[in-house]
């Protein structure tokens, strides 16, 4: 008896699978020929569960007319909006593998659990924390932070597993801070009025504003659980001064948390990038993406803890069912679940490991600092077509405004006007934020397929955009 | 110009990706024939990043050499260990389209979204939620209930978000209750000394039992929060009474939450499985894997809220970087980053959405009826065998000793020695728990390769590894 969930004909599956994987192969080699396009109206409709239900090639035929034309758009070399990374073809076999192997990187002793613990410890040697710290691979950021937060608690207060938060908890970021932190905040039941946002300027957050508002709160009897330090601001690029913020966090006896989402990469840049990081190896914890950065396929994160046994005391917590061994399928100690939420996880250092391996450490630092360098000429030819940065580029981000002379009002409706149009024509993706009150247009370089002449083909959309807006 | 990270050679690339695919369908077709192995004793040097860097057909070759062998052996019919599902073809397919299309599902406007909706919507329909429920896919039943608990407070307590916890919540599920609950009670900040753990007996919370403690809790000035009901617990495979749940919370006016994360399936199984789960349309939440009973990749689960308002107020928080628009990349309202944890999301819907249409709804029903007939089939081969069952046989999860009539102590270490021997030996996995304090064998069948012959083998195994121990 064979199973009805295994293929009726293996040889019909062989061949449509290959036919597939040449499709896919052929539109990554060829992403500058699909850029975004919007989904069709009937999209709810043609993606409607059991209407077309069949097996064999109509699967694939689907899948040809109405999955691949509609990604997000960002496998395109002019692409920049919001973060997001390209992908890789390394993917793929990541893809191919993880679909086969099907480990559940909860805990147990397999393979996959062994290639996370050297991807941590890959990123751990990057970001220059000591041997023995602890992490965790996860969706990203919001989720690394939710973790590292929560340990910060638990060294605040070592009944909180038990007992619940006290009540007096607060944190401290820069007022550019990602709201990824916000939101830990809040699902921690600490909740965001225990977040102090401390002004910045050039896109630091005041060290001696930091301090003042600790020792302030601790004089009100409220208890400094962590300081956020940002590595990479979403909306400019900003980077704290990461050790005076190490400085405070030792003097002050405060975890030191620092959202690296994608700015945590410069640790592989080359100069004058690099040091923007400087002082991240003396964080208590680090948040980071691999899918923003490093470029690997959605999603890839990842928690670092400096203490392992902070880290695990904070989530461990294994019943009778989940013991483990010193052999068989229930050894492989440690778990990962005991470092997390989850409990059953998919297998995301695959991604990493199969891209490292194929393109080395080296391809990636030269894409990075290719990405810096091209933000750079993008603020230059920005100025030079008579347009208006509203932050000087200090790492891959690139905010202007098309048209500075006209009021804020009209700026901001012009920008959103230029960015939607340049979006629908396919020419370039930027997103849309506001600095000083102005809607601008925002290019976050994380894109290893982005040339000049990509960042020159676009500014000239931008240019003509505003003129026939204009 | 040409990017560093895309492959110098496609024509090579292509070779290479294709000959592995091959060797992927050739295992997964051959399951049969690779049960798990333990990974070699130098595995963190084999995994280590950066030794073994190169282009082309050396990644392939370390795969087949170090990755694929050393699965979780979860895709080999005689795997019941934990509750772990066994991976699907589609998945190949899934895996493939997901890292070419390379989607963030956060937010935006592209298709993989519409997909996602899709199966939600598909999977709200089996579970009887009303039009416009609301959900989202996570990880797993873990992160799902911390979001599911979250929706709970908010309702319990509007000013959480901004204020943090109030002091006094408190929850109730039966003494078996999976410890996500717990863990999840613990990452919220409101401490698991507020969870009550009511007796059970059949498998089943006592429903006055339940009543009693709500009303003496808040006699004493607490706040119940949330009831946590079981379909299928993880230990003896155990259904809450859905139905009697539902009319305390709702007399009671208590969020009724149900871990579902197998045995939600039972909705679409045959009878008398089906009515196991009666009753969970009624809840106000319910977590769920499609990575376990729906046998898809890891990971794969869903939180599923019967209402959007509630669901989208205790998450969305979006600033102007994140800011929607009716058209462009910026449309697509709603994004699902409003409803959960992460910003940054995968692209899990694929692996659903592309089971589905392979197989059919029809076949997975009826792999989730064969399952529920394999256990009770094991149930009586055990009892032949002269061994014994250590709880009935409700679901897919079958517990036993293999020599009753031993010590506690005894059998334990029997039972111990038996599962590491059939899992070495390739043989079968059993997983273990205790139940009444004897460490058990324990089989949850979540295997759509598992036939009758499987269960049989797999005994005489147990009784052969008994008679060579003893």
């Amino acid at each position: 008896m064979t199973s009805n969930l295994d293929p009726k004909d293996w040889a019909a599956f062989r061949s449509q699978a290959h036919n597939l994987l040449d499709r896919c192969i052929t539109q990554i080699a060829e992403a500058q020929q699909h850029p975004w396009q919007s989904p069709p109206e009937d999209a709810a409709e043609r993606y409607a569960i059991g209407r077309h239900q069949s097996e064999g090639n109509e699967l694939s035929a689907r899948i040809d007319e109405d999955v691949l034309p509609y990604h997000g758009g960002n496998t395109h070399p002019r692409f920049w909006g919001w973060v997001q990374g390209t992908g890789l073809a390394s993917d793929l076999i990541a893809g191919m593998v993880g679909a086969t192997i099907n480990t559940n990187g909860g805990g147990r002793n397999h393979g996959a659990n062994e290639m996370e613990r050297a991807v941590i410890d890959w990123t751990r040697v990057k970001m220059g924390f000591p041997e023995g710290a602890s992490g965790i691979m996860v969706a990203g950021t919001s989720q690394a932070t939710v973790i590292a937060l929560q340990c910060a608690r638990l060294r605040a207060q070592g009944t909180v597993r038990s007992e619940g938060t006290q009540a007096g908890f607060t944190c401290y970021a820069a007022d550019g801070v990602h709201n990824a932190t916000r939101k830990a905040i809040e699902l921690l039941g600490i909740g965001h009025n225990a977040l102090r946002l401390i002004p910045s300027s050039d896109g630091q957050m005041g060290a001696s504003a930091l301090r003042e508002q600790i020792r302030k709160d601790r004089a009100n009897g409220l208890c400094p659980m962590a300081i956020v330090g940002t590595a990479g601001s979403v909306d400019l690029g900003g980077f704290d001064d990461l050790n005076a913020l190490a400085d405070i966090a030792s003097e002050e006896n405060v975890w030191l948390h620092v959202d690296g989402a994608f700015g945590a990469w410069t640790r592989i840049a080359d100069a004058p990038w690099r040091s923007l990081s400087d002082g991240i190896e003396r964080a208590d914890s680090i948040a980071l993406d691999f899918h923003k950065w490093m470029y690997v396929n959605y999603d890839c994160g990842l928690a670092l803890i400096r203490d392992e046994a902070e880290h695990r005391a904070a989530f461990a917590a294994r019943p009778a069912y989940l013991q483990g061994a010193d052999q068989g399928l229930a050894g492989g100690d440690p778990w990962f679940c005991d470092y997390g939420i989850d409990l059953s996880r998919g297998n995301r250092a695959l991604k990493v490991w199969c891209a490292l391996e194929m393109f080395g450490e080296e391809a990636f630092s030269e894409a990075i600092t290719r990405n810096c360098e091209l933000a750079r000429l993008m603020g230059q030819e920005v100025i030079s077509r008579g347009m208006a940065l509203l932050s000087p580029v200090t790492s891959n981000i690139c905010v202007f405004s098309a048209d500075p002379d006209q009021t804020p009002e009209a700026q901001s409706a012009l920008n959103s006007k230029i960015a939607l149009d340049l979006q629908l024509s396919g020419e370039a993706v930027f997103s849309t934020t506001d600095v000083n009150g102005i809607t601008c247009l925002r290019a976050a370089i994380v894109n290893h397929r982005s040339t000049k002449e990509d960042v020159i083909a676009a500014l000239d959309a931008v240019v003509q955009a505003k003129g026939s807006t204009g």
